[in-house]
């Protein structure tokens, strides 16, 4: 284990997270706001750790599978540790338990809450809260390495261990080039739609936070009745973005080099468009009788399956207090998630997809046993090790799905509240149903519920085996 | 595909059927009920179909997977289809769909009634009842193969497709006498029950009812409170029974054949014993204020966990008002389900502990990515092609689950009536949590919404692929 490159990484991980602060301490500054002492003890806290990491550049760099992961599952645990910090000094949220639970719901892009009025806290903390979604959304070690001259050529296992999806299609041939097309195109998508909320005439601190949200499918808001209170206009703009967001970067990238043909040519971008398509049709059906006009149920509709699907957590409504066929398909879609590639979480459509044609492939095979028969995705045949690791995924999913589900259930609490508790968490959605509904919180969970639900945010984010390999015995055995 | 000898197998299934039917008779005679002409009408219907497609024996008696597959989904069917017709006839069920909701459930070993009072019932009617749980639980065709001249060598293939298990292991180069051992250990474990039920002064009514929804692990009672009225020790003679019927019957072989080494050595058996012994120990725990004393209290969470574990679904209590802990366990444990190759449904632990080794093996594989890591099971390498299909039934019964929760909600009942309502189905438990609860029954769903759970069933008794195959395009396109 190469400890070394380890830390060093972790220092630039912490030294980052500094930089980032700066932008909620210009908030605080413009609004003449009292923590602007706050964000700058937070950096010269994060500094002073990171540079003490990274003060000794290591002489062996090489980062493999193994490191790769131990790196990323540290750097989120530190990152959201440090990030908690402006959150327990100003006050905002005195206990750090609290504090963790909301920077890690903030990072992974959850956009769960344990406040229950937002609207008291002061500016510049909601600015670093809805931040940290757009931070943690294309991913922190993905940043690193488009900048930093880190690791030689073998960085490819960071951005692997950070990205979502079954497997990381590098853009360009260096690992580099990729993570920063990426980040570009992501900013500029970024721009886009705060450009779009501003002609919807609201101020440029809501454009911005809203954008936060939306980018990284985080869901943070700055009203407590989330976009209840915007213009249709900002919904549907905000329910465009969350779609656009939820798709897989590499399509647009072939957009951008004129690759159309390719682009368009995507089994999993179909798919989750149709899944968009038919889940609002159907709820906007059941759930009609609830809206004054069809307009506004195909807008609510829309939104919340944009919502859920890209796992963002925006509410336009309190769709707890809707049928249950309409519930139960966006409970789905929490499981579903957005497109692999994407910043949404949840177990991804590329996955569901090849899951799919999995069973299909076996009926084939029964049907015709003397045939040969390979899944295929985009016209492409899907390895055999890629199948194999989305299966082990689902497994590991699934069992800290149920051991979350025990644990949780100490409280003492429904079991429609604990099972859409866990979802919610471990897709990084945010809003689930009856007591974590989209106009309740978090807080109701006693402590150890609460570090459960942490871990399952970053399992999610970082799709489990990050962490069972900090965890696992195996690593530390020599 | 070889139609013949479809047809031809399904014509013995209903002859066997026809035989089946004695018993009930001489129920019905023996209590004087007018029901007799009721079986008689009946067995004359099964026989008329049956001899009618006996009748001629077909020349090609090739059986492949394709055809083993498709008999037992069509037997299933029709068994239960004119199993329904006694209490269609009798009037003790009128509608239809009712009456093979009832006899889906009893055959497929579930347990769950669409009854609310069960007692109004004649008592030949509710031995029907009960003994389609007996006849489902080892399987018709593997009987039908124990006893008649079937189909040559080919017939492996029915007993797989019938038989509960990722792998069937022949217990003897012969399938034929395979299966005969089979039924000889279950008919020779049932009278056991018979005789320490006896014991407790109960009628032989009573005995022979109760084990035969022990042995099958199916759970329909002839009482309304299921066996909350009967003694202690009949209570715990059950508990200790409904665990005997949820091990894998090649144990009971081993034991027979004085090769206790081999008997014992079993991981699925530990884990399943493992598995009954902490579940019970941390609902006794978490439930123990709600009993008067410790032994009451270590009784009924013993006979809830080894009733739900092994998906029998007898109740000595109404847990839905157990501690959100206890049922979140109870949920869990009836997914894990029983043994493979016992009478139980569920997933079946063996595959359970198969999946959390795949999870091992990959952190084994991070950790030292040059060695070789191979799955064991009682010191055996798991070959690759269970791993796959195990996780191709996973995924099968994830889609099947989430298809019938997303079908059912459209009843408008709660979301843990409806995630229990599938569960205690799929995994042919019998009763679930809120309205479909211990001492609630599943009358309340729609037409509709009865055929979703009998599909279930059915899917969850014969594993999945019968049925899926059946209704494949694949398998029906030239």
């Amino acid at each position: 284990m190469n400890f070394k490159i380890i830390f060093h990484t972790l220092g630039w991980v912490l030294n980052f997270e500094a930089a980032c602060m700066l932008l909620p301490l210009i908030c605080a500054v413009t609004y003449n706001e009292p923590h602007s002492l706050t964000f700058i003890a937070c950096m010269a806290i994060c500094l002073a750790a990171g540079v003490l990491l990274t003060f000794r550049t290591p002489k062996n760099k090489s980062i493999y599978a193994k490191e790769g992961f131990i790196i990323v599952a540290l750097s989120w645990i530190a990152l959201s540790i440090f990030g908690a910090l402006p959150f327990v000094i100003s006050g905002a949220i005195p206990s750090f338990i609290d504090a963790w639970f909301e920077t890690v719901s903030g990072f992974t892009t959850t956009g769960a809450t344990i406040l229950s009025d937002i609207e008291v806290l002061p500016k510049s903390i909601l600015f670093w809260r809805s931040f940290t979604h757009w931070i943690g959304g294309m991913g922190v070690l993905v940043f690193l390495v488009a900048i930093l001259p880190l690791a030689g050529g073998s960085n490819l296992y960071l951005i692997k261990a950070e990205s979502p999806g079954p497997s990381v299609s590098k853009l360009v041939p260096k690992i580099k080039s990729t993570a920063k097309i990426l980040y570009g195109l992501y900013t500029l998508l970024s721009f886009a739609e705060v450009f779009f909320l501003l002609a919807g005439k609201i101020d440029l601190y809501e454009a911005l936070t809203i954008t936060f949200g939306t980018a990284g499918t985080g869901g943070f808001a700055v009203k407590n009745s989330s976009i209840a209170e915007y213009s249709p206009y900002i919904q549907n703009v905000i329910t465009i973005f969350m779609i656009l967001f939820g798709i897989n970067f590499s399509v647009y990238y072939l957009l951008l080099i004129r690759r159309f043909k390719e682009a368009v040519h995507s089994d999993e971008l179909k798919a989750y468009l149709i899944i968009i398509a038919a889940s609002t049709a159907v709820i906007c059906f059941n759930s009609r009788h609830l809206f004054a006009s069809l307009p506004d149920a195909v807008r609510h509709s829309a939104f919340q399956v944009a919502s859920i699907i890209t796992t963002t957590g925006f509410a336009t409504e309190n769709f707890d207090k809707w049928p249950e066929l309409s519930k139960t398909i966006l409970v789905t879609l929490m499981f579903i998630g957005a497109c692999a590639g994407s910043t949404g979480g949840g177990i991804k459509v590329s996955r569901i997809v090849i899951l799919l044609k999995s069973i299909s492939k076996e009926l084939r095979i029964t049907a015709h046993p003397k045939r040969i028969y390979k899944i295929k995705m985009n016209g492409r045949i899907i390895e055999h090790e890629t199948v194999r690791s989305i299966n082990v995924f689902l497994v590991a999913y699934a069992t800290i799905y149920v051991a979350s589900m025990l644990l949780i259930s100490i409280d003492n609490f429904g079991f429609t509240t604990n099972f859409t508790a866990v979802a919610a968490t471990i897709n990084n959605v945010g809003p689930g149903l009856e007591l974590v509904g989209p106009t309740q919180n978090f807080s109701i969970f006693s402590p150890l519920s609460k570090l459960v639900l942490v871990f399952d945010m970053l399992a999610g984010r970082l799709e489990i085996f990050p962490l069972l390999i900090l965890f696992s015995t195996y690593t530390w055995k020599k």
